[in-house]
């Protein structure tokens, strides 16, 4: 636990984190270079040789995210509740750190050095077991870090690399309860279930999106096409991309060529319903598989519904609980939705791809919780910590 | 989810069910008498009958507990966060029902029913699991609450007894994942350990109280006496009453003899390290395994320390993350013991007993979390919600 650390030494330690980041980028690279090589021997594809990949650039953003994380409010100490009692003692809720938090990702290197800025700007060691195919690069980042920390008089070991390769390191990380106050699993869906099934530590789950977009009757439809086609499109790959469209009969008729059009434009297959087929020669038949799959692609899955509420009942029957748009004009309708839909965030005429730390202006975030306890949504770093009470009196007995 | 009832709806059935309560006592009591009667049939010690033993006078109680927590804030709805976005999409943060919630409870059968109020003032569904001691008496209230429910218009469903008088009801609550979204253990260790270990749907930890009180140098001794002794022996059998006393080597001398004859005249046994042994023959020697005892009785473990650090190391060491107080005039080491100290709930010249959601002003509380995770200390209603963000815009998309 970092609590008795001052502010200034944590933030002190995390400029000297960036620095040393800009000084060792040779090594950084030499030991990223391994990493990329053994994928491309292996045939990994590449995508994920791209995202595995370190530039001097790349090492050189990553440093400047650490100073964007520094100038962040740290909510260490914040107080979130305080009152004097009737019988005069003060109650104070405090916000302290949450211990040592547990980070279980994939591929992407630049995940170690920001999760581990988060966790110790709030006050948190951090335990990181990466990606196998990532591991020289996230040792010497790690190894950076750590010496980063030790000159600037903060403990080395605020950061660990969970050593080994192998499932094993993971297996014991999920098992560490006690020593280990929570476990953040970022990555792909199957990696995410099998923390949350074999882990004795509290898991925040993360990320997984299978997220709808409702086009009600009285949408302004310009405005449907242009959520829809930013919601699918602007970028497929990530959590916050929609996966199903929803369509309300009424405006089925008039949207769904238009619809089609546009997301042919951006490239988008549509996996669409009866109603949908008989649209558009296009549309590749859907399966009761599609309204449940995460496509993380050019792909959707299309339906068209009688009403608002068969809307809702499709979403709550195969959501991930993840992001929902509305498209309406009805405020009755919008407010109908909102409070129907129970997911970690719901759009009125807005793309679900608004779900993210960055711009709900949280200035970073460590995921996407989609669980309900503790946090729910874009998580920044209020999110890191937990709250203690701080309770003052002057010799206070009960009677 | 009981999310689309209105809190006019949710508390004109709560006042149904206290209705139902006064006006259906006879039957509540005719259950009763029968796990009365089973249970000293089967040798049952007296102070658990007791516990387990309605009258008309409890049963009036239970049900002026639940008009208490009708007039309590409605949680449903309270806006947490919210600001307009720079792009002016308006973004607010909504406190939203948990959704189903399960509690595991031992023989007393009001938690059934103050259990179920809180649930539903805060817009959840609750699946209760009681001892089988109180199966009866739980299934005759938990059927006068359904018929209120009923009655009132809402579903009666959202008050379950688990059926079942086994093992079995219990583990299948605690592998319900994805069905009940908390778990909720009320009653001793041994409960919530196995709680904790066997279920698959997220569980909050309670209850579990090794709670510390310190004697500083700076202490004033007269009121040193007074905080220990409300803590150990106000109400021994709760989890915030303390269970061992660290005394600061320069008060020693002065403060032990007068802390031995006050727990004396309070009728509690102390079991001492060398130094207590040495100041009274009263002393019973303590032995490793004292200071990890949660005795729940006039028995409290007590050691002479060195100096603040070593009271805190020795916190560290073996609290359960409850409560721990420091008595000190000291503002320094006040500062220092609040800092260092990470449980729950941290007391400065006040007695352990405060940590309370009654004392903190909570008006009821479901339990106390020695967790770290969602919700830390005494539990209300808030801390039985979720939150979502609600996202709206005029037809925002992203760049």
């Amino acid at each position: 636990m970092l609590a008795p650390q001052s502010r200034t030494a944590r933030d002190a330690a995390l400029h000297a984190v960036a620095d040393a980041l800009s000084a060792r980028t040779d090594e950084i690279l030499a030991a990223n270079v391994q990493d990329v090589a053994r994928a491309r021997a292996t045939g990994t594809p590449e995508a994920v040789v791209d995202r595995l990949t370190l530039t001097a650039e790349r090492v050189a953003a990553i440093a400047s995210d650490v100073r964007d994380v520094v100038a962040l409010p740290d909510p260490v100490g914040e107080v979130v509740r305080g009152r004097t009692l009737p019988n005069g003692l003060d109650l104070r809720q405090v916000r302290v750190p949450l211990g040592v938090v547990g980070i279980i990702y994939e591929a992407r290197p630049n995940v170690t050095v920001d999760a581990a800025a988060l966790c110790l700007k709030s006050g948190n060691a951090v335990l990181l077991r990466g990606s196998s195919s990532a591991y020289a690069s996230n040792t010497a980042l790690v190894g950076v870090l750590r010496d980063a920390l030790h000159e600037a008089g903060l403990p080395a070991d605020c950061v660990q690399l969970v050593p080994g390769e192998g499932r094993e390191s993971a297996t014991e990380l999920m098992r560490a309860r006690g020593l280990v106050d929570v476990l953040i699993p970022r990555g792909g869906a199957s990696l995410i279930r099998s923390v949350v099934e074999q882990s004795t530590v509290p898991v925040i789950e993360t990320g997984v999106g299978n997220c709808h977009v409702y086009v009600d009757a009285s949408a302004d439809l310009d405005m449907a096409v242009d959520v829809l086609v930013n919601s699918k499109a602007q970028r497929p790959s990530v959590c916050n991309a929609a996966e199903t469209v929803l369509v309300h009969a009424d405006v089925a008729e008039a949207f769904l060529p238009r619809a089609l059009d546009a997301l042919a434009a951006a490239g988008v297959t549509v996996h669409g319903d009866a109603s949908w087929q008989r649209a558009d020669a296009r549309v590749v038949p859907a399966t009761v598989e599609d309204w449940g799959t995460e496509y993380l692609s050019y792909d959707i899955a299309a339906a068209v519904v009688p009403d608002l509420e068969a809307a809702v009942a499709h979403i709550r029957e195969w959501t991930s609980g993840h992001t929902e748009a509305i498209v309406s004009r009805d405020a009755a309708a919008a407010r109908r939705f909102t409070a129907l839909v129970d997911s970690t965030a719901v759009m009125v005429n807005a793309s679900t791809r608004f779900t993210d730390g960055g711009q709900f202006g949280f200035g970073a975030e460590i995921g996407i919780s989609t669980q309900k306890l503790h946090a729910r949504g874009p998580m920044g770093l209020p999110e890191l910590t937990a709250t203690k009470y701080v309770v003052t009196g002057d010799g206070h007995t009960r009677d």
